[in-house]
């Protein structure tokens, strides 16, 4: 007799408080920025860049905490784990989650850095290049993994970007070990070229040990199987995890799983806004439509509908309920 | 010989955090709040209230810095007064109006209450319900005054707000006075009907003695003269000041200066999101036209444009440069 579990998805990441602003093309070039790419930076940098750039807008973030939020606007009951330190971003991070009924637990940091805050600027292209000063997040340790709230949801739900620090990667171990004892999913994504660059060796062991479910996009995939094209990458995909999403951008996505690959197309996005948040609003669909045991098309095809959702808008949230969006598909 | 000013306008004001959020009208009456209007609220019942709304978008705000921002975005040489404390919303304060150019060299406080911060309920006819805990800001004193600032300037711009505690009333009549013996103007913003039926005698006073252009919407106007239609209010500016500018929402502005009196047109206004800041805004744009010689006629369209720059979107300052708007009348 086992009890029905208190939660869909729970997602571990960097909590950070997100600052958007708006700058031409030309601030990128000046302050040597990658755009499209993800960079750590350490304060004092982080200072410089907020001085020279524009009026900011501050907005809770975090990829997997984004995740969540999407699980949560679909109707999904979701919580999150993550480091903030008690200060005005980290009172900021935990309100916003907990204002749209997701469960965060974590105790705010007496001691250590500030929390985390993520500088997005998007340019006229509506491209996002970040440049995140990880404080407070960073510091995720085993200690902080809430094993009770693991073997409560159906899908534990990790972000690669936290995938960097021994005592995070042990976390990460930690968290998987309790959800696949309990007999239920541990989800991963990949989350920026640079993390797979770096931990590729540490990330296979991982996915291969513990992960049923993978997210990456097609630049991701090749680096991670280090392949060149797709297709070995879809092969790969078959014998490493149990489904793995690979998301294309305007193509859609492919959802692998063993013999069956679904292609997904991408839902139309009217007015182009700002790409952040598009790749982890998709985990939220297809998650969310996984825990209610929607075909994999169908979660394909709920990431796609929560990914336009915020394409067309400012900002990595949902900015109304995506449960709407569900009616969509039925 | 005179050198020339180096600013056209400073504001000094209450120096809030905005913190937006969605809500449905049942939110306003389970929290006992009134459409439309600014409540000061205790930290206590801040906190309450932040708890029980939903995600928040912070950005800065306070209503005279909003006008500054505008007069900024104008290409007007701005600078900014207020109090904030030494925290992250003091930071983000200031941050966000030396980026756009406004001169803004209060100290951050290392003592006192933290920084302001304003609440703003946004209702789906766009109407904006504001709860506010001052904080830091309130304490504005004669000591905060910078009379040096105040001498290079073309205008003083006074926010009714902040006229409440004692210290803050001198520190308007000091600041006024820095002005007039400088033979510089001094602008005041009745900024809300609780202000106005607060301190209708000292402002009279403050009025009679000093200002030289004040900003009303009707009802302020009836309540600071005592009169029950806008006839009456109209003669009564007339002997007050010498130039007057009700605002009327839909219907425009009446700009009145002596025995003239212009009836300005509002700007339309395509899709309306959220009036915050078209007050503060319309103060923005008739300014940067007074400071730059034009008539009063343009004064006025130039506010009713920039009013009608931020009624369109989400927040109080407007997204774009208002420079642009100044070729819609030339």
């Amino acid at each position: 007799m086992t009890e029905p579990l208190s939660f869909d998805v729970v997602g571990i990441g960097n909590a950070l408080v997100d600052v958007l602003t708006h700058q031409e093309e030309a601030f990128l070039v000046e302050h040597g920025m990658t755009k499209g790419s993800m960079t750590l930076i350490e304060p004092e940098l982080a200072e410089q860049i907020y001085s020279a750039m524009g009026a900011g807008l501050e907005m809770s973030g975090g990829s997997a905490a984004n995740t969540i939020a999407g699980v949560a606007s679909f109707g999904g009951r979701a919580a999150y784990m993550g480091r903030v330190h008690d200060d005005t971003l980290g009172a900021v991070f935990a309100h916003d989650l907990q204002s749209i009924g997701v469960h965060f637990g974590s105790k705010a940091r007496p001691d250590g850095p500030p929390t985390g805050r993520c500088m997005i600027v998007v340019t006229p292209d509506a491209e996002r290049t970040m440049n995140t000063c990880l404080g407070s997040s960073a510091m995720f340790c085993p200690e902080d993994v809430d094993a009770a709230l693991i073997r409560s949801a159906k899908v534990t739900y990790l972000e690669g970007y936290l995938f960097d620090r021994p005592e995070s990667k042990d976390a990460y171990w930690t968290a998987s070990e309790f959800a696949s004892a309990a007999g239920n999913k541990v989800a991963l994504t990949l989350s920026d070229l640079f993390c797979v660059e770096r931990h590729r060796a540490d990330w296979l062991e991982l996915i291969h040990d513990r992960v049923d479910i993978i997210f990456a996009n097609e630049s991701e995939a090749l680096a991670l199987w280090g392949c060149d094209d797709i297709e070995t990458a879809v092969e790969r995909a078959r014998s490493d995890v149990a489904i793995a999403c690979i998301t294309r951008g305007e193509k859609g996505s492919l959802v692998v799983n063993g013999d069956e690959v679904h292609e997904v197309p991408a839902h139309p996005v009217e007015h182009l806004v700002d790409t952040t948040g598009a790749g982890d609003l998709y985990a939220a669909g297809f998650l969310y439509g996984y825990t209610q045991d929607r075909s994999l098309p169908d979660c394909g095809r709920l990431g796609s509908v929560a990914a336009a959702a915020v394409l067309g808008h400012y900002g990595a949230r949902p900015g109304l309920s995506l449960a709407q969006f569900v009616d969509l598909l039925d």
